[in-house]
């Protein structure tokens, strides 16, 4: 694992659980759990979504795709994603959610109000 | 798939870009592609947020685990930590964000900087 | 004051330390005082700036004056607006905060950096 | 008006529609009028609400007044209390709301249902 470009390279996907997994570890060899509270967590999750939008407030509209922006603009907003990403399964975690139960729940019931067919949960 | 609860037995996981793509399908059908600029879906983010927070607003201070919530209370959470996701990850897909990979090399480069080994890339 | 839309025409303003004021009495009065701690508003203003993103969220860009918004839209704005205001003043208050002096610090500084003079002050 | 501790102890107070005023002329002067649309000041606004969050963000609950907070926690507070104001103030503005009657309204709306009497607007 020395050549992080190397392994980026061999992860293709990885699933929320994991994640959330890692996360918990990660902040327990830290000695972070302490600060972890869902209202810490919830106020961090507030301040990166605060960080997310400050890159995009005096853009006027985006389009799809982000056609005009700088390699830097987007590296930056990939970090924010992973941010908020981050903050919120760990929210999730400390308040003993199955975030992602939930989502597919909300899903389906959606679909299934428009009579759509949805495979996910086949 | 008539039963929900039977599927959701089964589900045990999904990955953050299978996701990515069941909403994106999802929004496609129903011809809502037209509505999810950028933008559009920031402020859609930002809207779940609130709604989230108004759920801990009058709480003071939460214990991890929310132990002394009610049902209704942490269904209710259930569905707007959901929100938040579910927003997320289709926001990440209109920017052509890997918001995952994004997320990885967040944690591997703060695993880095403090020697933690991490199994997550290997 | 009983017919409120004639008070409503001798109001042209108002300072917002007489606001602040007027909100702490209110608060006291129904006894939200115990509710009312810095973190407790802080959400609540979260909550707030989330119900006023929801009513641009699918509108993509909107011109200043808001020219085809319906009435009731813009009252609803209106609403948002308010609750937005009257949380941060809420909140400037338990935190012991003069905001409006900040505000006018911060403009102050502004305005010195840029060697443009402000009667603001004077 | 050299020195602003001078001029600071003069100022009292000043008005909602005063500030905005300034806040207009100011971005007036500088170029900055094109770039205040409604969304990108929403924006703004939720960026600086972010700020004020992440000042929250690790310190568990807070008591009113801020007892154990440093003079510079204290002074990074006003100024994003600050900030979040002055975007409030010029959102509502490009909106064309007058939102200080609308904060008047709205808690004359809630003293009404509670038979309260205000003499805020008499």
């Amino acid at each position: 694992m020395e050549n992080y470009r190397e392994c980026g390279k061999k992860v293709k996907d990885v699933s929320l659980q994991e994640l959330r997994d890692r996360l918990a570890e990660f902040a327990r060899v830290r000695g972070w759990d302490q600060y972890h509270s869902p209202r810490n967590l919830l106020l961090a999750l507030v301040g990166e979504v605060g960080e997310l939008s400050e890159i995009f407030q005096w853009k006027g509209e985006v389009e799809k795709g982000l056609p005009n922006w700088s390699r830097d603009d987007k590296e930056h907003l990939e970090e924010e994603l992973s941010d908020v990403l981050l903050y919120l399964v760990q929210l999730a975690h400390v308040c003993g959610s199955l975030i992602l139960a939930a989502a597919l729940t909300k899903i389906f019931k959606n679909a299934k109000q428009n009579t759509l067919s949805l495979t996910l949960l086949t």
